[in-house]
């Protein structure tokens, strides 16, 4: 929601890049481990482990989003949560974000103040400590938020995708299909024929709301990652294009098989199993382990052809994402 | 260059994520700092410091590029060196590129593998021991390559912006005005009405070569930004949008006025003063001392009510930028 009236909201291309970028980082306030933040050439951020972890993400209007679905704060907290659950699932604390932003010239200001306020309270709600350090802001036709995540690993080893061992336990933190759910009722119920339209909440059913929030403004299990490596994890990765795919991802790098259970999988298996963008993060653990918040849905088992059974058959889902293959550019 | 003939050189849009992803990876080999490089969800770098400069800049196809100008080469060579340079004006060290690609469908593979030699080269070129060490790939109707470089400071304080004094040189390292010249050349000789065509190299004069190089392949001394900060550099910032308006940042943040003698800013002044894009170093260094590669071009001085003159008069001259107004969305 704008802060003042519309005719107070100027269209980004009549302001200077520098008054866009002072309303944004007014919003944004240091993290703790923030030596230098913006407004220099380069941002300075606490390394206590003498490492960093790092990974980008981006997110297209179009592929990724939809403006009439998403408003700025739902894009800043989602652009920042799926950074965050990278650098968590390599068992790391996140500590910084630094976000380009390709914006319309005919974007109003409030949706950026917005965007900021997501970034702001998604770090604050999910990776308490880490904020925005530095940004770049430039105009495009295609509104584009790139987004890199920095983090900690407290003196530990990263956890990769490859050190899951026969034997193990399979376990997941966070939700598994909910944001797939969200999606569906999006696509099906949101739309004039191909363009989307706002989402009015009073035609959203039981358990529909929660999963549209699930999709467009989702809240991984950022803290479980460090978690999860202290307790032991041999792996982990997050699950951001469905179950079926990013287990099979981690059972190829670890040269082993993840037998799962599909009674641990919920009431929709099939979702749980194909629907993406959750970022629940997906671990393995040696015998009797398991970090708090994780729930054990399977087993390692020595590789067999396929890299992911479920009840001993092999899975054959593809990560279901309408977003992929649609073009219409309404919305 | 393609490396094969067009007819093996498919449009992205009929290629999968991860085989674009590979052949663009297997084109960047790992730094000497990378400790995990891209295939995981994150990477980790070391940070021997114990903190880490990040910076992150975005080149966006219109505004700060042109396709019938600029090839994946060029482009991913300035894309690294850009944000090299912000690095090095901090006084650190480069140690990793993070690059997030937005893609048209119907751009060739050969266009993305020649942009990741470009990253390589720049990097082997410029700041040794940096390398790409992950990545995001996205679809969109405007190629879009935003890039995330961070570097180490080698236990030195960073040198901000904030450090001038009063009685200290100011010094440049690099070029200053070539890259204008060179998009004034394209500008005024390479386009058909308003739509910009190839680069004809037969029709370059003398010294019209290096001044185009400069624009669409600059070469900052990034090297030079740890030298100066071991020499004792007070304060430091790269010129991307000309000298006249990034000395009086500098002057502003450090509450300084910068005087700066006309006979040292070379054969035309006002265009040094003007142009951006050269990213060369402005440093201010105590009285005596001066880096290696760097030159004098003035002095810090008490504040007047200018933040920067030029033979003791005002500098009135704004960057000149023609892509910032130019809407035309061809070539």
């Amino acid at each position: 929601m704008p802060s003042r009236p519309e005719n107070h909201d100027p269209l980004l291309g009549e302001l200077s890049e520098g008054s866009i970028l002072r309303a944004i980082l007014s919003r944004t306030p240091p993290g703790s481990l923030t030596i230098l933040g913006p407004g220099d050439d380069a941002a300075v951020i606490s390394a206590p482990s003498g490492s960093v972890v790092a990974t980008t993400d981006t997110l297209v209007h179009g592929p990724d989003f939809r403006l009439a679905w998403t408003s700025g704060y739902d894009l800043g907290w989602k652009a920042a949560a799926v950074n965050l659950a990278d650098v968590a699932a390599m068992g790391a604390r996140p500590t910084a974000l630094l976000v380009a932003l390709a914006v319309p010239r005919d974007l109003r200001l409030s949706f950026v103040e917005r965007l900021a306020d997501g970034f702001r309270d998604a770090c604050e709600a999910l990776a308490p400590g880490c904020a925005v350090v530095g940004g770049d802001l430039t105009v495009s036709d295609v509104l584009t938020v790139a987004v890199t995540a920095l983090g900690d690993l407290e003196g530990r080893s990263a956890i990769t995708r490859s050190g899951a061992r026969p034997g193990e336990s399979v376990a997941i933190a966070g939700e598994l299909g909910l944001a797939a759910r969200g999606l569906a009722v999006l696509f099906g119920r949101f739309r004039d024929g191909e363009t989307p339209v706002p989402v009015d909440p009073s035609r959203l059913g039981d358990g529909e709301a929660a999963a549209v929030a699930a999709q467009l403004r989702p809240s991984p299990p950022i803290g479980l990652g460090p978690m999860a490596a202290v307790t032991g994890a041999t792996a982990m990765m997050d699950v951001s294009d469905g179950l079926a795919l990013d287990a099979g991802r981690l059972a190829d790098a670890s040269g082993v098989t993840l037998a799962l259970d599909g009674h641990a999988l919920g009431s929709d298996a099939r979702r749980a199993l194909a629907g993406g963008e959750d970022h629940a993060l997906l671990a393995t653990f040696p015998e009797g382990m398991l970090a708090p918040g994780f729930r054990v849905i399977g087993r390692v088992v020595e590789p067999s052809g396929d890299g992911v059974l479920c009840d001993g058959e092999p899975v054959d889902v593809r990560g279901w994402d309408p977003y992929r293959d649609w073009d219409s550019a309404a919305g």
